[in-house]
């Protein structure tokens, strides 16, 4: 599969009012930009407007540094401000921290799509509070930190905490994925990755909120079951959600059965949520977000 | 479409133990009965059993009812008590009775089901709170009752109630039907129809309880709407689940569009929910459901 | 629900290069056009570009006709050629005819819409080759026109389709709606309505074309069946796409278990297929549609 | 995950008739046969009888040979012949071998299911035409056999084939999974292979038979594409159909869009025929599935 052309994303939010897109289009055809992929939204709830653009970079007379230069002044004229707007460079490769504890099927299953380059991706590092994974991560060449968790140790936790925050910020990803990692993230360490750190949850969101979320839906008698990739914050299973499905279960499932059900949605749910973040599809509105 | 030809459904369930499948079908086989359609499913655990057969009616030297008080004898043998079995016949023709508000969407669909000949049962009546959907009942030729429900006037609301519970049993409907009804039933009528009154709730039940799930779908940002059709019970969007299913939405669905996708889905639901209840295919247990 | 102001929609294509979007939102901008709703695609394979905005009506000085002669300009600059853009107006009510045979799931559900205006149109006229559906499509309070084609006489069904044909052209509708409509229009029809005819037939397209599909459908063994709407060309059902979706079916469906859960089917993707082609969402490029 | 206990599945079709199920679980209870699940089905169109009954192993006072020889009796008795019966035992362990060709994607998703012991199998070997999957397939310590098929060299072929046939069948597999294998296989290994052989084929069959269907997708316009999971027969793309699902996609999907949304399915359909198949959940019947 050839790679597609580098690609510059302009990702931006601003407050609604007319000419907004007539602004930006002219701004990249003065430079000869040339718009491969396009889309906006506008909010009517909150007033305001959405837009993502993805510009050949050959198109451009100037680097993605100087874009950014001359784009802040646009972005400013239009009301912007410093946080709500970005520009990212195809270019750039992607760098991926994995989290994981003893569940394997959704690393095997990011890993499966990294090494056939469906997620063109470095998986920097990925690391288990069980050694469990080792073993996968390493036959795919990825280094694998073993970080223990010590249960009923408060201070053994908080320095766990600290070390992994170490770890995962030495490699500056742009993705921290938590792929059925069963430790509640700190508070801190939720401020620190926010809009990076992606969750998978074994439910549909807002039902079966914390553990055992099969259990809860054999026990309420659902149809389905689902799984919701969000960011993580500090609310636990509360953040924004990116992803969502369901697949039908019946009364011959046993919890067992709906774990194994689950799990071909928490695959599928995760890896579409990470990709659609890791190309910048994804606008973070509150709590709610634009998938472009 | 030729009818098909008439059946007895025997429903049943007792403790789990061996020898149940031989006993009822060597029951059946001695007389000739022959079975169209069985199925079997063992909860483990409630270490339950329940099954559904279709028999022949013309296949059997007897009629329904001496087919029951034999069938008593074997229920009794295996430990059934008289609530857990039934048989019922397929020579019956359904009655059912339809309970609206203003909202006709459930209804249209329902009464063309019957018109074309799809939902094969008498619709004996539709009452409403509201007189607005009385039009498109009289022209399908079924009777429609006004019967307001003033809100803030407890006493006038309790009667309206008492009105309504004379109402629906004149008609001994085998299901009271609650199509976007917006009046939640009073516990004795809860209790009065219990595995009889099946409702609509439109969001993909245990998320969004109570009212305008739509209005808090939008709210939590979440990737899909759905619809719930459950058994009414006196506690509210808490009786056993019969059927769900959801719809995909995205950020730039309004709740107005979230209405219009979702009832799609209410539509479907509710209809297959009151198909398999008239066909005897729903057997509650606990707050669950086994669907055969 | 309150009516949405009044909008002007642009639907336009035309050979892609630089510069498009600014052109068109500049244009928009120096009049102060509100844009409500905005959506572009490149097709890469034939270098198409593709463009549909929505504009508040009263953001613009002048009305929809002074809109048509100057965005002609803008249309010619960008190279397209007039059947290649459109300026339409919601303010103008869309006219449909629905034409049906003996079936009646889809008029059905299509009148169900139209009375609870979650479909706001006007239905000028149902026309049937049978006269089944007559009644209810008269107790909407809507003029039914019963049109024999008989059988094995050329003549006598090329006087039909004479007749058809003025009927339906005598309301200039903007959608002419084959609601399991079972004659195959002759390729004068196909002509005169392309690109508005809309038909919808009981497969997957384009597996099971033709006669019986349900059947075909059964004797494959397939695991879904699906629908699909589609306008009508001279080719059977080979005509562009608009949409199509499935339901899981299983060894226990008879054909006529098909049949049922597959209009299901039909009557949810005629009615997304219909309303997306009366909002100017659906542009044809080819044989293939962008919906936008 | 507690591994159930053992059991012994009987799969069974004979001409339908009264007093089957009475017969046969009969024997099963006068025996203390504990039966853990049980389905049974009628085909009307070919008067056809299917069951398939789990029992526990530890009911049984005998061991499954004899339970084979009992049983044959019975099947005898029901005008079986000798094909169209089995007796499976869940304590022999099921073998697999898995063909494969250069794309990895449904290779990483079984194996990933069977290291994490989703899928409960000895994966016996992995045949590639090319090598590119040695390194993950060794990796799980499974043996990967490179088996080069000379392209315009059908002597080369008939040799490469005999050599795949002794590879094969040197484990005599419960199942041989053409994982995207490209080759097509003769008929005499079609024949020998006859209920074993599985493909996935990357499409929603019978649309798009045989090569690039996701092309012919595209080039269709279709909405949706899927995958289907078949036996596979003489006739390509023909075999009875075991599984299928779709996924939606629309006009801004490439073709390369398509393959990678198509991988999901065909990953998931692939994994769950699969499993029906090694649990003995799938009865053939012409060119027709049961599946229990």
């Amino acid at each position: 599969m050839p790679l597609p052309e580098r690609r510059y994303v302009i990702t931006f939010g601003c407050p609604d009012r007319t000419g907004i897109v007539a602004r930006i289009s002219s701004f990249l055809a003065e430079h000869g930009g040339w718009i491969v992929e396009a889309a906006y939204h506008t909010d009517p709830a909150t007033n305001w407007f959405f837009t993502r653009q993805e510009v050949r970079a050959d198109s451009l007379p100037f680097d993605v540094e100087e874009l950014r230069t001359r784009f802040a002044e646009v972005a400013r004229e239009l009301g912007a401000h410093p946080g709500s707007w970005r520009v990212a460079d195809s270019g750039e490769r992607r760098r991926v921290v994995i989290l994981v504890s003893k569940e394997g099927h959704c690393l095997y299953d990011l890993l499966g799509r990294v090494a056939s380059h469906e997620l063109d991706v470095d998986v920097a590092a990925v690391i288990g509070n069980h050694a469990d994974l080792a073993g996968i991560t390493r036959a795919h060449g990825i280094p694998f930190h073993h970080l223990p968790f010590p249960a009923n140790d408060p201070e053994g936790k908080a320095a766990a905490f600290a070390q992994l925050r170490q770890l995962v910020d030495g490699h500056r990803p742009h993705a921290v994925v938590l792929a059925r990692f069963m430790q509640i993230l700190p508070p801190e360490l939720c401020a620190a990755w926010a809009g990076r750190a992606l969750n998978i949850h074994h439910s549909f969101l807002p039902s079966f909120v914390g553990a055992r979320p099969y259990h809860q839906a054999r026990s309420r008698g659902v149809k389905l079951v689902g799984a919701t990739c969000h960011y993580v914050t500090a609310d636990l299973d509360q953040g924004p959600i990116v992803e969502q499905d369901v697949i039908r279960v019946d009364h011959t499932d046993s919890v067992n059965d709906m774990v194994r059900k689950g799990r071909d949605i928490e695959k599928v749910v995760l890896s579409r949520g990470l990709r659609w973040h890791l190309e910048d599809r994804v606008l973070v509105h509150g709590n709610q977000t634009v998938i472009f």
